[in-house]
């Protein structure tokens, strides 16, 4: 079993964009567009899956996976993301960190089937 | 300036243990035992910082952040750690998956100071 929200991924070794930031309290559209982003993410080469969880504090963690860095630097280059992220310094985040790793090792467990999927 | 709840790290290469879970309903300690997991693992050799947030469905996502895999795989075997993470397979997890990263690239970014902190 692989519930929903979780990414169902390929074997180690693949990229992934760790993103966590604080919101600010402006709204002004950022709903859509964090939607519209995760969409269009879905569909760029090399997408692997993202997780994503927002406190109501308005801190919150995003984690896209990517196939290579290659494909992480053409979503990067992407011209409505450009747009979106641009967006995101006027309006939306009061600071964030972004960080570029590359999974080595996956581990997976599941209440239902008690069997682990073990990657890498 | 670099609030909490960001982990104030050094300049890449370092290590992400990235922790996506969805909780049960059960508490039984849970709160507790997860603060007591984060104190102690500021204090292990190697520890750098940890982000962590859990939304309203209880789906959440902690990246934890360490010098080394030894330093990782030391956490791993610390008696404490391991008889919580026991309780986290009995009672309060429903689902997992765990991904240990190498992380290569670092950007910061700030509202107040505008500065860029780039790393790696």
């Amino acid at each position: 079993m692989h519930p929903e929200p979780f990414a169902r991924l390929p074997t180690p070794p693949y990229y992934a964009v760790i993103f966590s930031a604080q919101r600010t309290d402006i709204d002004n559209g950022y709903g859509a567009t964090a939607e519209r982003m995760v969409e269009l993410a879905r569909l760029q080469p090399g997408f692997l899956g993202v997780e994503s969880v927002r406190g109501e504090d308005g801190f919150g963690i995003t984690v896209a996976y990517w196939d290579s860095e290659d494909a992480i630097r053409a979503w990067r280059q992407h011209a409505e993301h450009t747009a979106a992220r641009e967006r995101g310094r006027a309006e939306w985040y009061r600071h964030f960190e972004l960080r570029i790793a590359r999974v080595e090792r996956a581990y997976g467990w599941d209440r239902g089937d008690q069997a682990a999927q073990v990657g890498g």
